[in-house]
């Protein structure tokens, strides 16, 4: 047993109070000992934190009338107002999100075009497509020693993870950023692809007039692929890097930064090495506009003849959806055999040609698991670099709710409470099931419909 | 000066009472005559829609407390409701809806996950993918004499026009559905793409298990493309029949199931006039799956090995949005050289590999006009089959407001106010502008900008 200071004690007593929702010695310790308002116990929870959590109002009402600070969060990064909107205490979550000016920026989820930032979405660079044309600018760029090079063996990133694991608290990736005497070698040769991604955002100050020397001071990006081992080319790389192959589920470690530019890079270095010939007459294609186009080499190729979608790398619309219950306080997740023990996670599929988004939406559901959905709503979106897809996040109530699962699809498909997905978010005790990680924008569709600002 | 008989005189005063809000007068008359509630004018305006166009509450109560028929249309195909509703009249638009359950449906823009369904989006047939890859049950639909089979001749559909134009009050298309007898010599021939399209939907009370004779009475739908002409090949069709070439405009006047049944079959048929190689290693491939992939025939092909995106037809994501000026009353539209004169429309351009359909928004919206945009909404998606685009709508709140147009792209661009739209609208004195079809996306999403704040 830990021992403890009186101090402590009366907090721990104090703190037990506020969860147990016993306001009138919550009042009495208080016209004693004001400062006990503010103070936290283990795990960083305050008295307001628990007394949000349980759902006791008038112990609420009671530490703010005494000045109690609604900003403290706990280890979990939740403030009080997150926890209890959480655990679905909207009495109090309105409470403490008016009871103050600066805290009317928590909207409720659908309450406004609140944007998500999606993981792999992050436009780091400025993409600057009407250099793509500029031969000669993009040549001058490629040469030039401020240029920063990623490099891609078979569409596996060239990374670097710390040395010391436990200090950067994980296995965090990091792209190599290349110059050009490294990969100076690699860009001589044929069969190198070559993609110009953008340059680096400049501050809003600066001004886009040519510099002088004709040098326009942007510092430009470019991502090259190629299907030879390229390691015996390269020089003065970092011994620590090394390509991350399989590319998943290394690749959701990167930074939004890094992840933002992988998502494009890869997305069309992939379109590059599986779309090398022409589609419409089988022939060789080259590369142009910075490798933002492919162009037939057959000079009577109808492909050649008015702009043809062949000649541009592909985008993949799928549909991933949060299936809700008519009920209300139950979703629909299903687990592919694929996924990790446990794991369970929204629906999803490609939309097909001539279909929307909410027609695609309704077609997936039924077809995976026949549920049949009535109303759709758009919610989010994420690309997904695997190799080229455009997740669209929708949520979707049911309008039956009967299950019988396209066993090609999915090995098994179940309606969780409302209780069991909050469960599985604050992992406690043996959650029914394991969420999709994070960065997948399932975890987000799912985190959504709960409710939640919280970081958990 | 028209003549007019004294019926005629007398539905003019009535109508004209109505639009001047004299309810003292539209009673008196309604006492003596009740058959003028129901009269119309040129465009087919009757008095409630007068009343409803300006207002007048009184009126609009007093036609309704007489039996005055809601439901009919004037030539711009709008209700009394629709008219109130347009000029921002909300009481009115709530009278006309709520004063019978039937017209409940129509809710306020913006008010809920409404679903707009576009042109070229209805699912009038239910796909049943699973039966792609049973190619018995295909064999058999193909050989029914029930079957339906949409022709094409070069992406360009058989159709029928109305023989009377007048009759039909414009020059409606309708898609040929030709029968076994027609097309049996087309399906022997090797070079005719046959594409599986669905089922006719079955009211819900149909049992789905198999019929006697083991026909389970499903109604197929197939579509065929072929590159040479057909017409020595075709048996007994309707004289009146021609392949619509070009297929724009001609198409955006098919009638909705037709339309929608359009866009997939087309999006699809032009995947496989124009995907007829393997892109992975230039090879012919064959079609499978009742036409939904295509598997390339040389053995030791990549695309073999897993599953790719290159098997399967292809959907382009585009953006297109309403870009709504800082002050709220403002919204920016830009021309392109192949617009008809006086036309401008919503910005739109294809989403970039590694993009959100938010920064795809932005990105756009610079490249072409300049302006920066904050906000962007998702307001409803449209399939556009010139091949296979899915148009994704949104609204976005611009940030800065200085327009220089990319001349590549556009010719011109210009904030038009919110009154100079709906001049466009109602097609008043000089409108501004020419406002792009109602069959296009960019037509609803602008409607739908008006219908949100509308105070006229
Ligand atoms: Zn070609
Ligand atoms: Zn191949």
């Amino acid at each position: 047993m830990v021992s403890m200071t009186p101090k402590g004690e009366m907090v721990e007593r104090f703190l037990d109070f506020a969860a147990r929702g016993d306001v009138d010695q919550i009042s009495i310790m208080i016209s004693h000992s004001n400062f006990l308002v503010n103070e936290c116990g283990q795990n960083g929870w305050t008295a307001l934190m628990f007394a949000s959590r349980n759902g006791h109002f008038e112990v609420v009402k009671a530490l703010l009338s005494k000045g109690c600070d609604k900003s403290p969060v706990n280890k979990s990064g939740q403030t009080a107002y997150d926890v209890a909107k959480f655990w679905g205490h909207k009495h109090i979550a309105n409470l403490l999100a008016n009871d103050e000016a600066g805290s009317l920026e928590r909207v409720l989820p659908n309450a406004g075009p609140e944007e998500q930032e999606s993981y792999f979405s992050r436009e780091f660079l400025h993409r600057m497509s009407e250099k793509r044309t500029d031969s000669q600018w993009l040549a001058a760029k490629q040469s030039s020693p401020e240029t920063v090079f990623l490099l891609f063996f078979n569409l596996n990133p060239l990374v670097t993870a710390p040395a010391d694991e436990a200090a950067s608290g994980g296995s965090d990736m990091k792209l190599c950023r290349l110059r050009l005497p490294s990969v100076e070698e690699l860009l001589r040769r044929g069969d190198t692809m070559v993609v110009f991604l953008g340059v680096e955002k400049l501050p809003e100050s600066h001004s886009s007039s040519a510099q002088k020397d004709g040098d326009d001071g942007l510092t430009a990006w470019f991502a090259l692929n190629t299907e030879q081992n390229p390691m015996d080319h390269l020089r003065s790389v970092d011994a620590q890097s090394f390509f991350l192959k399989p590319p998943m589920p290394g690749l959701l470690t990167l930074c939004e930064n890094d992840a933002g530019v992988l998502a494009q890079a890869r997305a069309v270095l992939a379109w590059h090495s599986r779309y090398s010939f022409c589609p419409t007459c089988g022939s060789a294609t080259r590369a142009d506009e910075g490798g933002h186009k492919r162009t037939c080499l057959q000079a009577d190729c109808k492909s050649l003849q008015g702009i043809h979608n062949t000649c541009y790398p592909r985008v993949d619309p799928v549909v991933i959806m949060l299936v809700i219950h008519p009920d209300g306080n139950q979703c629909l997740l299903g687990r592919k055999k694929i996924f990790p023990p446990g794991m369970f996670s929204c629906l999803a599929g490609f939309i097909e040609p001539g279909e929307t988004v909410e027609d695609g939406v309704r077609r997936e559901v039924q077809e995976e698991s026949g549920v049949r959905v009535g109303p759709v709503q758009y919610i989010a979106c994420q690309p997904w670099p695997m190799p080229s897809s455009l997740m669209i996040g929708c949520h979707a109530v049911a309008v039956s709710t009967d299950i019988t699962v396209d066993e090609h699809e999915i090995e098994e498909a179940r309606w969780f409470t409302r209780q069991q997905v909050i469960d599985a978010f604050v992992k406690r005790g043996r959650p029914p099931f394991v969420l999709p990680p994070r960065q997948a924008i399932a975890h987000y569709l799912i985190k959504h419909w709960i409710g939640i600002n919280a970081n958990l």
